[in-house]
């Protein structure tokens, strides 16, 4: 359809070591730095925060999401 | 069945750059300008704003919205 | 298991240009012209209406419904 | 695992012309004859009844059954 | 991983003509002797008897089941 | 990843005569011994009990349980 | 997208041995040291223990988990 360099998966992977927000299926959101991503959208976020709602419910050191049970993922514009 | 230039997802990608209003399965709904899509309906939405119902709830500068999750996509007639 | 003339898919392709009624899984129904489709069943409608019961509920110049989403499709006899 | 003619849908691609019962997950049920299916159990009915329960809750001059919706169906024996 | 003698879907394949009891996810199960069944657990059973509980709730001369619904078979020992 | 025979298939293919016990995604737990399994982690169990909380509720000669089914299985050490 | 040495399951399969912490889809969590792993993230774990909340609710000597149900898993930093 586009060229390669313009999936959104290959955007999703310059994001490698900034932080983002993801939203998961289950409504819980997770803020950290991703480490590391793939074609799956499974990915490591390290320093990472869970919300539900507006409050902090737990922190992870590094924390691996499985691909499909994200929602969306919030970019830094 | 029909010649690729002719399919869903061919159309779809001519409305990069424009403003499109995305309903997911879990009944939100978001409105911005698509950045980016592939052929798994994985997109990229710029400045923009989360519905539920008839009021804005949220506003994102870049969001990432998985594919799989998505009901339907308004275009532009 | 049959030519591929006549597979459902393919006779799916010859109302491009009709007007369809779409059942979802979610019980939503959207009449309106079909544009284009796909073997995912991917298509979209032209001044389509939504309805929810027996009132129309929105109108849209153009729909993208996902494929997967789908649970019938009535076409003209 | 079995030779190709002896498999289920093999077996109700014969059914084709011939009244057959669908149930669908959501406990819907279909009747109507079979004018064509796949081997997704896609599949094609014309001049079909649609039941909840024991009534009649609409007639379908065709209608396309998407196949991942099935249950079952049941054959003329 | 095992030889394909050994597979269990090659020793349902054995029980053709066997009488077997079929349980799906939404809890209904069906009684009868299997004519033919696939790699996907796509199967037909003729002289079947559904169940919701204790009490037969139906008979089938023949029913297609859906594979994807079953949750577990029970075979003779 | 890893060398197959280090994947977790083919340890639990060494477990085939031997008892294990199954629980599936709706709750019920399944214990027997494993005849044999496959890749989709579809099995035989044979003299198998059924549970649903502390109590069996059934026994089993032989049950063929959908891989897909399947939460999570207990091993002997 | 990225060379696989620096993909996410490869990262995970560098924790075997490791004690590591695995949400499911149904909130369940099991704690233990993961023998092993496979691409479908299919996991054993060893000396496990299972939590529904706060309280540890079962001790399993190894536990076969099927990676389709994992949400997240928590690795060491």
């Amino acid at each position: 359809m586009v060229e390669p360099s313009k999936k959104p998966l290959n955007i999703l992977v310059r994001y490698r070591n900034s932080v983002i927000r993801i939203k998961l299926k289950n409504d819980y959101e997770y803020v950290g730095r991703m480490l590391i991503c793939d074609s799956y959208m499974n990915l490591i976020l390290t320093e990472a925060d869970e919300y539900k709602g507006n409050d902090p419910s737990a922190h992870y050191g590094n924390i691996f999401i499985r691909g499909n049970n994200i929602l969306y993922i919030q970019l830094r514009a």
